[in-house]
């Protein structure tokens, strides 16, 4: 984490404190070790990463489906929370947080539809994820009907 | 928030601390006072519903952008947390929280895909969500493109 600022970027002061509590429910684990050699988003046709839940809430893995679809929220703990305006390294622009999918934002989570492959025990075996390993889970869930 | 707990249905203890702070960054009003009017999905031709942001996080709305569709996080605060398995009240299921979409699971984040109608000032007016007023909100950002 580093608390460098570009030029045109805006941060501000963060709360004293937080209004609510968020759970790690387990660690994923992907092949990249670094943020710099994770892709810059997840391929379908990309490797298996796993999910592990912590024992605690193993029971809620009881009818999760091979072959769906899933969405997994990860809360990307590497980045700050104070820029509300940001110039992304690989892009010309500078834009409000709330206008870019940046990991740099107040709450950093990250929401990656991925495909499920299968259920070990408490290891979720998925497809399309894009995070740098030993990333902690917050939720999986299935993918919303349209 | 209720204790009950319904046939099948499994509760666990929850850690004694969270691992992970939100910031709640603003609210969300909608015409729905209780969970019970809420409808049971949002619809892209409902009602428009607004985000009103935290003066804090102001700047982090500069070029969000009108037509265009949107995610939004938020915080679902009357739902309890502690269920890894549910009967829910609605369907003739029993199956673990990651099996089900259900608010009540052990980080009750919400991520629904919005139409983005325009800003005003520090509020966001959007289509398409379904959840109750006075909400917390806790991220927008644009949909991911595909």
């Amino acid at each position: 984490m580093s608390d460098d600022i570009r030029p045109h970027e805006v941060a501000v002061a963060l709360p004293d404190s937080p209004d609510a509590g968020v759970y790690f429910i387990g660690r994923i684990r992907t092949p990249w070790k670094t943020r710099e050699e994770c892709p810059r988003r997840g391929d379908a046709d990309g490797p298996i990463c796993r999910l592990e839940i912590d024992p605690r809430w193993a029971e809620g893995l009881r009818g999760v489906q091979p072959q769906t679809q899933a969405q997994v929220l990860y809360w990307m703990h590497q980045a700050r929370r104070d820029l509300v305006v940001q110039a992304p390294r690989r892009r010309p622009v500078v834009a409000g947080t709330f206008a870019l999918r940046s990991p740099v934002r107040p709450n950093p989570i990250a929401s990656s539809m991925v495909e499920l492959i299968g259920v070990e025990g408490t290891t979720v075996l998925v497809r399309g994820l894009d995070c740098v390993d030993g990333t902690p889970l917050i939720d999986l869930k299935p993918a919303p009907s349209h």
